[in-house]
């Protein structure tokens, strides 16, 4: 297949653009590196050190023969985005990775809310447009979140519920409960897919993504120039990341609140396999249709309570629990329940995690212990402002 | 109260504008006369030739002795709208009317649904966060649309639905269905708002108004200087209005497909009443509130055989009814019942449409009839590309 990676110098992008091409797929990243430049802003990095775009697609040629297209545009930028996709033989898939993925990042100021905002939702805009422009037949595959949902009192469905209410019923599109200005983007994106799908007879599949962890693929364990971003500070880190950076330093484990946030959990090695289905099985023209692409459900004490027994019991590294006050606005305790069928019946084989799981991240950040800058970690972003605080 | 009125110069701001100022509270109005120029760029006009601002406030002065200020801002120039909230004494409500609100509009063409994305979602992101930085009691009381919920076959609540599904339940926000890029940005408002009020304890009230008809408000009848606009174009032009408009000129009345879509409809004097009864009884800190503003439910069809029959038998204007190709793409026949106890409940008396109204409407139309351009009336912007037509 000919397929379009947007955002594939990221996180998940990188490792889904060396997994696909491994599969022998035509590859083409489109990137504007500007998430590298928010980490130059934030005085961020990533625990491994990463090579640049250019490097990393030059090793994988020598390594595997492999070519991997690249160009530099910003998607906001709606007319270099339609050069792309007029060329003659079409793009089976297009996969969209291109957004600004935090949620503290989100609401650190107006400021970073509105470049949130425009940079997520104009340029799925514009990708819907050029799409149906250009490509209508292209397959989107559009990387969604878990954290669209929020946490409801009832079962999350996989982006449609069917409702009986008052003697009649309907199949509606969830009803969600955004908890950030990133997540609310993220809302806004399906629902312009969605209507884009119904209005224009595009096809798209939402993958609403639980929390990723983890770092290693086959393709990226090939070379250290291959090396994937690995984020533990508190503006683009995520939960489990963190826990193990903190075992090798010998730090408390950290925990917003009570901890009791359950949350959806994939590996990365999942997350590139997720895509690769959507990818071979598309939706159908006009089609719409939404997987909840995770493996495994969690609590952030529960992980917590799971790495510390590794780190205490398999490395004897004594390892506790801290409770620090929550800076975001959210419950602490309460009902969670998410369906994952649909990736599931489409042959998706769950990595779970396992103690092995936990120490080979451990063992990472050990490794690279040296790079990491310790004020990063603490959270620093809060939801309310000081005389908000309870 | 010391009321802002963001969009004061538009047709729905512009009645409440004087209808508040005339009960003496006190006025402001910001505008950036957008509106005024997107006519411009359309070459469309108000039926009704309408004064500058700056005419209309002197008129009111020098007939009421009542002062309206003005401000000629763009409140997608954050730093702009926020001089104004920082003033010493806080505004006790600030009612958005600043929005691009037609739906034809949005789907021209990718820069006028970027252009509808950005003007709407940004002003609204713009306001929350200045109402949270620099006044944080004031009262927003926000105009959504019906459209927002789209046409599901289960009844449309007020903002939220109490949902039973397998033994659980909870209070979500109603499923919402848009049709147009610009009704993705009223949904997209909602829930930003709805975040707002839950994170920073803002209070809103978000006014899910119905089609708005008519023309007269005791104020607007005052002198021609004060006329509000009346707009009869395929970009802007509401239903109602476009039916008196055709029996005026004696053409048929234009129905889109079969007419069976059914909408909720609201008479612009009671517009002005549900917002001065939002505005008494605001939403407490942290209240986000939804009323769906509308009195009546009516079909496309049902409308036009009203319209129809009041001119055949009242009026004697032969008057017949026409289908044309559905330009949107939108359900022709459904289930449609929404709710609107809310305002009821808090005192609105609502003024139903009677044969005494469309017979005006007809009227106001035969007076400006020498004003109309009859090109402007079919329908021109298609929700499908023409390979995509049924």
């Amino acid at each position: 297949m000919k397929i379009l990676i947007v955002g594939g110098d990221g996180y998940c992008g990188w490792a889904t653009a060396l997994y696909l091409s491994a599969k022998n797929h035509q590859i083409t990243i489109v990137d504007n590196f500007i998430r590298r430049q928010w980490d130059e802003e934030h005085q961020l990095n990533s625990l491994v050190p990463i090579s640049s775009l250019e490097q990393r697609v030059q090793q994988w040629k020598h390594l595997t023969g492999k070519t991997i297209h690249t160009i530099n545009i910003d998607i906001t930028n709606y007319s270099s985005l339609c050069e792309i996709l007029k060329c003659e033989e079409k793009f089976d898939t297009l996969i969209h990775f291109a957004q600004q993925r935090s949620a503290p990042f989100s609401m650190i100021d107006h400021d970073h809310s509105i470049r949130t905002h425009i940079n997520n939702t104009v340029g799925n805009l514009n990708i819907l447009w050029a799409l149906h422009e250009y490509s209508p037949e292209t397959h989107l595959v559009k990387l969604g979140t878990m954290g669209e949902y929020g946490t409801p009192n009832i079962d999350i469905e996989e982006g449609f519920l069917h409702i009986e209410y008052k003697g009649r019923s309907d199949r509606l599109p969830f009803p969600k409960q955004p908890g950030s200005f990133y997540h609310l983007t993220k809302v806004s994106d399906s629902d312009q897919i969605n209507f884009a799908c119904k209005t224009w007879n595009l096809r798209a599949t939402d993958l609403n993504q639980g929390v990723v962890y983890g770092y290693e693929t086959d393709e990226i364990n090939l070379s250290e120039i291959l090396a994937n971003r690995f984020d533990y500070d508190h503006i683009f880190g995520t939960v489990l990341n963190r826990f193990c950076i903190q075992v090798a330093l010998g730090h408390p484990l950290t925990i917003y609140g009570k901890g009791g946030q359950t949350r959806s959990f994939i590996n990365i090695r999942d997350t590139v396999k997720c895509i690769e289905i959507a990818c071979e099985k598309p939706a159908q023209l006009g089609e719409y249709r939404v997987f909840n692409q995770f493996t495994e459900i969690f609590s952030v004490l529960q992980l917590a309570q799971m790495v510390s027994k590794v780190a205490n019991e398999s490395l004897k590294i004594p390892c506790e629990i801290q409770h620090l006050n929550n800076p975001r606005k959210e419950k602490e305790i309460h009902y969670y329940n998410s369906i994952n069928t649909n990736l599931r019946s489409l042959g998706l084989q769950p990595t779970l995690l396992t103690d092995q799981t936990i120490i080979s991240l451990i063992q990472l950040a050990q490794k690279y212990q040296n790079h990491v800058h310790l004020q990063l970690i603490p959270p620093q972003i809060r939801w309310t402002s000081e005389n908000q605080q309870e």
